[in-house]
């Protein structure tokens, strides 16, 4: 399986129904909708989305039953992205090779892009339940979940807070590293499980399957995290686990939560070849 | 009718629904949980969510039915609150006489506690879903669209353009009371909308009843707003009806208002009381 062509053939599935979902650029107020628009075109490599998908094919549906989810896991990816580039978060300028939000139209739009884009998340959903509502509630509690305070907000609250951290947890190792991954957790893998259980969620699942792909997303996104710190060039600063660890343990402790991962999708046989590549691809990238 | 005592036991209802809903101040992350809190206890006076009971009872259903839509709604509006007030918005040092989120705890954990709030009011609805998804997605469509980019966020970035447009507004005074009253109905109408029609919708109401609750929601919302106005000693900053055509035709508007919004409840009956009341008591307030 080619796994670039995967995504790039998924990522015009999810394209499409995101350019149906948000407003048109020019629509009022039009600085709202260009800033909302922004980062969401042209986008990165759509890998939540993908893992929607092909959590839904894992079940045996057709990918095509987990668009509402793979539509609004990435519009909650580009809110939590526009947010953390703020000034008063990462006080970041540039991401994807151009100006972030804030650079762009202002801390303010920015500011109500990303909460335009959260709210709209969840309208996509609720817009998709008529036929099989009980489903789309499901799948809507697993993103509303890992958006929350508990998951990928909490996950930023504390890595904020991690360079005040840092020496403490330098002296004691194992400290360090769980609470490196506790971030990564809560900041990047419950967004991969709700991706994966909703898409699943949407194609039916049961509750056993759930819970297998739910143990997958956990260890895939930890372990795309530390990939992530692997490619950094700005790894002493932050929450990295190659800074704590070094380079060689971090890369065999991603190797080993991929292959935990890898376990996790034994009952699902062939249909989950797609999921399988999608984990090498996130935690190997460019290898 | 008692408005106030309605209120009083409304609030009851709902601050205990807020209370389980929201982490404990000492769950971790626990400065991020402390400066959800913050906003939201005491709080104010629970309008909202009292609209969201009293369009329960008035379908005919006990105001119980409710009460997911309206922990939802005053999530949703505390979340607005806390970024509007943010310095890059209105930077607003206090509200409700204590310092604002960003005061208080910074303004990176403002931002983060309002995303945290707004993801967590259509938690708490996915969770109230077991028995009818069907209602309960209906309401969340409704607290969504209302939340989003064309109604309360595209109301809130029109706003902070206003300044720059009261010049040509203040010219040609029918389109200028026209921009406010949009602004109006984005930014505050709208939500109250959503608590009428989600409240309704839980409660088993018909189209035609929401529809005529959507009609009463969105002329008390903006009576509401021009209400507040004239309350307001800052009036002449900012998007204000008064400021333009002056107090006592200002007044007569909301009156007007409000004499709609109580024709549109004419079907009801006697189970609209408490809605009517409530109506008046936000047209009105200390009268």
């Amino acid at each position: 399986m080619d796994v670039q062509a995967y995504l790039a053939e998924r990522s015009r599935l999810v394209d499409a129904a995101l350019e149906r979902a948000l407003p048109r650029a020019d629509a009022a107020p039009a600085v709202l909708h260009a800033a909302m628009r922004h980062l969401v075109f042209p986008g990165g490599k759509r890998l939540r989305p993908a893992l929607a998908f092909a959590a839904a094919e894992a079940v045996g549906a057709p990918p095509e039953r987990a668009l509402p989810v793979a539509a609004a896991v990435e519009l909650i990816h580009t809110y939590s992205l526009i947010h953390d580039d703020l000034p008063c978060m990462d006080d970041d300028e540039e991401r994807r090779g151009r100006p972030t939000v804030h650079v762009a139209y202002g801390e303010a739009m920015a500011v109500l892009a990303g909460d335009a884009l959260l709210a709209l998340a969840f309208e996509v959903l609720a817009e998709a339940g008529a036929s099989e509502p009980a489903r789309v509630l499901g799948a809507l509690r697993a993103l509303a979940e890992a958006a929350g305070s508990r998951q990928l907000v909490g996950g930023q609250a504390d890595d904020l807070h991690f360079e005040g951290a840092r020496a403490d947890l330098a002296s004691d190792v194992r400290a360090g590293a769980e609470a490196v991954e506790a971030v990564h957790r809560r900041k990047t893998a419950a967004l991969f499980g709700a991706a994966l259980v909703g898409g699943a969620c949407l194609a039916g699942a049961d509750a056993a399957a759930l819970r297998r792909l739910a143990a997958f997303g956990a260890r895939v996104g930890v372990a795309f995290q530390i990939a992530d710190d692997l490619l950094d060039r700005d790894r002493d600063e932050g929450c990295s686990l190659v800074a704590l660890i070094g380079e060689a343990a971090a890369r065999a402790r991603a190797e080993r939560l991929l292959g935990e991962a890898l376990e996790a999708l034994e009952p699902f046989g062939a249909p989950a070849e797609p999921l399988r590549e999608l984990a090498r691809f996130a935690v190997w990238r460019d290898r």
